[in-house]
């Protein structure tokens, strides 16, 4: 009897087979084309690793195959496909046997099935993965959720093919139901907003500075040894280093402007919204991807309005260095609040440094910072990020240069909102006596809302409006 | 037999019950709590309006004594309630009856409920009603989506108790099913972005140069009288120069600065995140809000990191009009591109033009500004507002001033984020070349999601990455 099923021999799908193949795990594996299966298994054959994998025509034949407690892994499109594959699966499954969901599921939806499925006996999970085909090939990071048997079922074969740091594997259970698809949801605005930072510093340094694309990406490189080290600092020192074969100039420069998304990062900003928990980085990094897209507007603004992005001097590498790590540091910081607002309102009880630990490696976001990071929240797992001393320390070392990048960019019509969002959320949290006194005057004028005194929480009072005429 | 009847007598359905039997109408009147449409009857009779408004105990009752085609609206909280008390209502109707909703509803809600009063053959009406209790009483604004043979029906009562501007009521049918609820929606985050920017400009005022309440409601005041004339702006200079009668000091400075929400403000960016439309300077507002009610967490990171906002010099008045003016300008901006997405996905075929004179009376965000920009996307209904050559001309005049206060308030710590958005959209909108070429290679990098070439679009193009391995 085999010791996994998976169904779903995509891309994701297949190099997650071959992985578990590799490490010593019997797969019987599944999918509506029967093909890419038989595929798989070809492969798994060439690279020395002959019966691991075994096709199955469906759902049904996998069950069969599998020893039991049956344990199955599902990577199928999200929605309405991975729905109908595990109702397909379910009835073929008895107490005790187990579901994972490994696809990019919206956690309600892991929430919802997570309750469905239990109540049938079948444990189930829904686990984030990250780090791309390649990072399901030869190590992702996952971020589980849900029945801890079922997890306890899982553990040994998904811990034996994570990513590693330090010989932990990067493959954490962290709570009910929905709790590892949403930690996913928030990597992957956290990785917008991270991503966002890295474009605009670009944009400062081509738009700004005047650098070519080889002189960035060294840039880029040479910040890779210092407190910016991480998996997209590199990259982007990589991306930006290439030529392009066919024109002999930059690959950046023959890339077009506008950029896609699959969903995700947008949905952590709407979870965010629903929770009241801060996502301004991880917003404008949403809109501006959104914005990419409207080339035409943008064009014909530019022609309208003139080119906003001027030279500039005086900006210094390591303010630049510092801006790209204060706004790292802020789009991690609302991550985990909004992980903290949803593990309240979900009742999860995450931890964040066990999160912080699950992200060192095998995924996107990955950086010598989440290390720093798990240390800081394993004293104060409650404490909102950048009140730990060790990363308020960090910040407030960096601040000064991050605010010198905005003046100078701001001034010289750079667009830089995830920067902004950064300086302003750290700005607005650090004082005491804002300015919403004024919304609530307003709204009691306009609206009878009523407002409370300082002094008086919790008592509803009103202005002398009717006096006021 | 009376004209109309209308169910939920709290301070809105009082309000317009009065309104209506003001203007000759005759009411019947339903409440779960009899005794309020007893109290509101007894108003009608007091206020010189007798057999008015007439109290009935259930919907049942109500259907009788309405004359056919029955015209039924509805003013109950947004969610179950009201849709108990359509479906208690509809069973009693007939084929050509009509129900709305006046109440503030989601419009996915709203257009559920379309199709399925619709089914019945009763027409149904969503409608939006800004301008709050006092509005409701003497004239409020009035978006309507829906049937429109239900709007012929309703339109000559409720165009009888609307605001007017100029003789025209602002009681504008827009199209099918939400068309107005949504609309109303983005009304509020319009209304949540221009009121986060009176408050910037407030605390410029009071932390920047040191102005006392009273000096800044005269500022307000004073504005009032130019470009930035509006509802909103005149009474922020009457909140800001009320004395507080207990204290004796300005009202303002005992006033909490955390602030409330309802949620239609935070529902507009929800909504513009789906749709993909740009909403960063609503978004903002939302934020600052949230960020408001954490007022523990202020105080600690004050004491943790200093406070922010520090005093500033040569932060001119003119500025400070300046950055108000572009910020309200780019949140309209960024409210019509949100209907203009909506229109797009779901149809409704809206006329912003007849958006903007909507707004010009009775609604919380009425502005001097909206008669401008209905004028101006007379001429032009399906282009971006800010392209129109008028309001370009008013923006392109103001930016410099934003600009300014943008460097200064950020340099000394005073958080903007409503007025930081407003700027980077108007740069990033200006830029025909952006950054976010790095974000595809990025993306194509670690997860092969691929780019498009520059004179390639639509051309799925990858970059050597094995190569460069």
């Amino acid at each position: 009897m085999a010791e996994l099923g998976l169904i779903g021999a995509g891309v994701m799908g297949s190099a997650l087979a071959l992985n578990l193949a590799e490490k010593g795990h019997r797969v019987v594996l599944s999918d509506l084309d029967l093909a890419r299966c038989e595929a798989a298994a070809a492969r798994a054959v060439a690279e020395g690793l002959p019966g691991r994998i075994e096709p199955v025509a469906n759902p049904r034949a996998m069950v069969r195959a599998l020893a039991r407690p049956r344990a199955v892994m599902i990577l199928a499109p999200a929605g309405d496909p991975t729905e109908a594959v595990i109702a397909d699966t379910a009835q073929y499954l008895e107490r005790g046997d187990a579901i994972a969901d490994l696809g990019n599921a919206d956690f309600h939806d892991t929430r919802r099935r997570a309750g469905k499925i239990g109540d049938l006996g079948i444990g189930y999970l829904g686990i984030g993965v990250s780090g791309g085909a390649e990072g399901a090939r030869h190590g992702p990071a996952m971020m589980a959720g849900g029945s801890a048997e079922a997890w306890d079922l899982l553990a040994p074969a998904l811990e034996s093919i994570a990513a590693s740091y330090e010989g932990t594997p990067c493959c954490t259970f962290h709570g009910p139901d929905g709790a590892g698809h949403f930690i996913k949801t928030v990597h992957n605005g956290i990785e917008y907003a991270d991503m966002e930072a890295i474009a605009e510093t670009y944009g400062l340094m081509r738009d700004g500075l005047g650098m070519e694309a080889a002189a960035i990406g060294a840039q880029f490189t040479a910040w890779n040894d210092g407190p910016l080290a991480s998996y997209l600092v590199e990259i982007a020192g990589t991306v930006a280093g290439i030529t392009d074969a066919a024109s002999g100039t930059p690959l950046l420069d023959v890339i077009d402007d506008r950029a896609g998304q699959k969903g995700t990062g947008r949905w952590s900003v709407i979870e965010a919204l629903h929770l009241g928990a801060p996502a301004s980085t991880l917003a404008a990094a949403v809109e501006a991807r959104n914005g990419s897209a409207r080339k035409d507007e943008r064009l014909a603004f530019e022609a309208q309005y003139g080119a906003a992005p001027r030279p500039v001097t005086g900006l210094a590498p390591e303010d630049l260095e510092a801006a790209l790590l204060a706004t790292r540091l802020v789009g991690l910081a609302q991550g985990f609040a909004i992980l903290s607002a949803a593990s309240r309102t979900y009742g999860w009880g995450l931890a964040p440094a066990a999160v912080a630990r699950n992200w060192r490696a095998g995924c996107i976001i990955r950086s010598v910072l989440l290390g720093e990071i798990a240390e800081a929240q394993d004293g104060a797992p409650d404490a909102p990020l950048l009140a730990s001393p060790v990363l308020a320390a960090k910040l407030t070392e960096a601040l000064p240069g991050l605010r010198r990048v905005l003046a100078t960019a701001l001034a010289a019509g750079h667009p830089v909102p995830g920067m902004a969002a950064a300086l302003i959320h750290i700005d607005a949290m650090r004082t005491g006596r804002g300015t919403a006194n004024m919304l609530q005057g307003l709204r009691d004028y306009f609206g009878s809302h009523g407002f409370e005194r300082i002094g008086a929480p919790g008592k509803v009072a009103h202005g002398p409006w009717l006096d006021a005429g």
